[in-house]
C-alpha cells in the first residue's frame, strides 16, 4: 500500500494510516496530531521504496524531483541520504536529528531498547575540527552511546570510523633512580659515550639506539625526559650543562613542536607504557603496553628486539584540525600493521583518544 | 696495524702506507700526493675501527673528541656518520660526497664497476622539497644511477627509499564515444538519472558508484572528465548547462586543488588506466592498470567488482613541500597493501614518480 503525503517546510506530512504503517512498524517518523511527520532523508527513502508518495504544491513529485528539492533545503542532504540508506539497508532502525542519526542495536528498535550508537555524517571535503570532536564525543558520551563518524568520500562510499576516549596504561616500571652520566646535546640528538650508562639505559629502560659498542644516541625526547627524571645530565657541545627549560627551548628551536610531542611522551611513560618513534609509521610514536625488564642482554648484541606495539599515538594540540585524508592515511596504516591509532591532544593536560575503522 | 693522520681544515691526511693499505684494498679515501685525504666521516668510521689514529694540534684525539670536532665542522654530520657506517657494514664500497654518497653494487668497487646508487642523506626533521627531489633525480639519471634517499629519523634508525621516474600504461579503452545523457551537480557530487546512461557508464567505463537502481552517482572528477570528452551533458539544479570552464570552477569552488586533482585523473584515464578515489588510502586515487570491459553485468547487482588495484597515486603541484613523515606513512601504506606509490606532478605537463621502501 503507497501512502500520501505533503512536502510542507522541511518535512513530509503522511496520512493518518502512515502512523500505524511506518512508524508503528518500522519506526519512521514522528506522530504529530492525526498524521506522522517525516524527514527528507527518511522521505527520500520511502518515496525510493515506494512506500510512500508525495504532493508538492498540489502536484506529485518523483524521486528524481524530491532529491532535488530536498538536496536544495538541507545542506549535505546527499551525505545524510546516502548515509541512511546504507543504515537502514544494513537493517537498523535510525532516527535522523540535526547532525546525524541515532542509531538502535540490531535486534532493539525505539521503544524497546536506548539507541546504542550517535552518527555524525560529514563529507571528506570538510576538515573536522578537535574541538567539535570532543564536543560530540562528550554530548555521546552523556547520553551513555558510542560516536560514530560517517565519513561519506567522493564516490559515495562511506568509511565508519568509532571514536572513543581511552585511559593509557603500561606495566613498565622505571628502575633508573640515580643518575647515570652526562650526555652531550649534538647538532639533532643526543650523546652518551659511557658503555655502562648506555647499557643500562638500554636494558632497564628502552631507551636510545646503540651507535656502536658502548656509544648510545638518544632523542632530544627521550634525553629531555632522562633529564627532567634526574637520570641523565646533558651539555651542549661548549660543555655547558643544560637545564630542562634550556634543553627544551633547544629542542624546540630544533622542532617546532617539541613541547607537544614531550607531553604526550611524559604522559605514557609515566603510565608505564615505552613509547619509541613511530617513523616508520609516519607518527609521532609507536607504544608498548607490556614490557617487563630485560633480563639479559649480550654486550655485543647492540640490538635489543622489543615485541609487537600495541599503538601509534600521534600528539596533537587543542585547535588541531583534521584532514579527513589523513585521519583514513593514519587509521588505515595503523590497523593494517595490527595496531590501533591513538591520538594524544595536549592542552592544560594530556588525554587519549582511538580512532578505529568500524564494520557495522 | 694503526695508521697515523691529521685533522687538517675538513680532512684527514694519513701517512704514505695508507694508500695501499686502505685505499687500494678497501677504497677509502683519496691520494693526494705522498698523502691519502679521507673525509671526516671517513675518518670516524676509520678511527671507530682502530685502522688509524689520528692527531689534532699535536695531540692524539679520541674517537669521542673527533666525534664532536666533526660535528662542529660539517653540518649533518651525524647523519652521515650513521648511513656511512651502516653502508660499509653491509658489505658496500661508499664513496662520499656533498650531499650524499655513490655506493657500488654488492661485488663492485671503485676502478671495477660504476657506482650503482647515489644516497642522498637527509633527517626526518628536514622537509623535502619536490624541486630539490627532481634536480637530484635528473642529476642521477644523467650519471645511470639509481637515486636513493636515506632519511635517518630521531632515534637514528634510517629508511632507505628509492625514487623513479616511472611511465603508467594501461589497457583499458575508452569504448564510451556517443553522448549518453544529462546529469545534474548537485551539492558536491553528481547523478545520472537515466538507468541506461548509469549502466554504461559503469559496465564500460568503471565511473561512478550506484545510488540505487538505475542511478549513479559520480565524483567532481569524473563527470569533469566525462563532460571533456562529450560523453556527458551537466546541468546545474537550476537547469543551466555547464561547459567545461564553469564546471570546473564550480568544482574549484567546491575543492580548492581540483585542478591538480583533475589533470593527474585526465593524464591517468588518457594513457588506458582506471583512477577511482584512493580515500580509504589517505590518497587522491587507487589505480586500476589492466581493466578490460565487464562483459556481462546483472542489473540487480549495483556492485562491479573491480580487482585489486595496482597504484596509489596521490596529485602534487611543482612547489610541493614533502614532510617525511607525510611520505614515510604514504609509501608504509602503499606497500602494506600491496600497492605502489606514486606521485603525480603538474606543470604545463603531468609526470609520475614512484617512491618505495629499498631494502639494501
Amino acid at each position: 500500500m503507497t501512502l500520501k503525503g505533503k512536502l510542507t517546510g522541511d518535512n513530509v506530512l503522511l496520512e493518518k494510516n502512515a502512523i500505524e504503517e511506518l512508524h508503528n512498524k518500522s519506526y519512521y517518523g514522528r506522530p504529530k496530531g492525526d498524521n506522522l511527520e517525516v524527514s527528507l532523508t527518511e522521505s527520500a527513502f520511502l518515496i525510493y521504496m515506494e512506500k510512500i508518495r508525495v504532493e508538492f504544491e498540489g502536484k506529485e513529485i518523483d524521486f528524481e524531483d524530491f532529491f532535488l528539492k530536498a538536496s536544495s533545503l538541507l545542506k549535505n542532504f546527499e551525505l545524510f541520504y546516502i548515509v541512511y540508506k546504507d543504515m537502514r539497508e544494513r537493517g537498523y532502525y535510525v532516527q535522523p536529528g540535526v547532525t546525524g542519526f541515532r542509531v538502535y542495536p540490531r535486534g532493539g528498535h525505539p521503544g524497546k531498547t536506548p539507541a546504542e550508537f550517535f552518527i555524525f555524517v560529514t563529507s571528506e571535503r570538510i576538515p573536522l575540527l578537535l574541538s567539535q570532536l570532543r564536543t560530540h564525543l562528550e554530548t555521546v558520551e552523556n547520553l551513555k552511546k558510542r560516536l560514530v563518524l560517517a565519513i561519506v568520500d567522493e564516490e559515495s562510499d562511506i568509511t565508519y570510523y568509532e571514536v572513543k576516549k581511552i585511559t593509557l596504561k603500561g606495566t613498565y616500571k622505571l628502575i633508573l633512580g640515580k643518575k647515570l652520566s652526562t650526555a652531550i646535546l649534538l647538532e639533532d640528538r643526543v650523546m652518551v659515550w659511557n658503555p655502562d650508562a648506555s647499557l643500562a639505559l638500554q636494558k632497564d629502560g628502552f631507551y636510545g639506539k646503540p651507535m656502536d659498542e658502548g656509544h648510545l644516541q638518544l632523542s632530544l625526547i627521550e634525553s629531555c625526559y632522562l633529564l627532567k627524571k634526574g637520570i641523565l645530565d646533558i651539555e651542549n657541545k661548549n660543555k655547558e650543562v643544560l637545564d630542562f627549560d634550556s634543553f627544551s627551548k633547544s629542542a624546540s628551536d630544533i622542532e617546532s613542536n617539541f613541547m607537544v610531542k614531550y607531553s604526550v611522551y611524559e604522559k605514557l611513560r609515566n603510565e608505564g607504557l615505552v613509547p619509541k618513534t613511530g617513523f616508520k609509521f609516519g607518527t609521532h610514536f609507536r607504544v608498548y603496553k607490556n614490557i617487563e625488564k630485560i633480563e639479559k642482554i649480550e654486550k655485543n648484541d647492540d640490538k635489543i628486539k622489543l615485541p609487537h606495539s600495541d599503538y601509534l599515538v600521534h600528539a596533537i594540540e587543542e585547535d588541531h584540525v583534521f584532514s579527513l585524508q589523513q585521519l583514513s592515511r593514519a587509521v588505515r596504516l595503523a590497523n593494517s600493521v595490527r595496531k590501533e591509532m591513538v591520538f594524544g591532544t595536549v592542552d592544560s593536560h594530556v588525554d587519549f583518544f582511538i580512532i578505529g575503522r568500524m564494520r557495522l
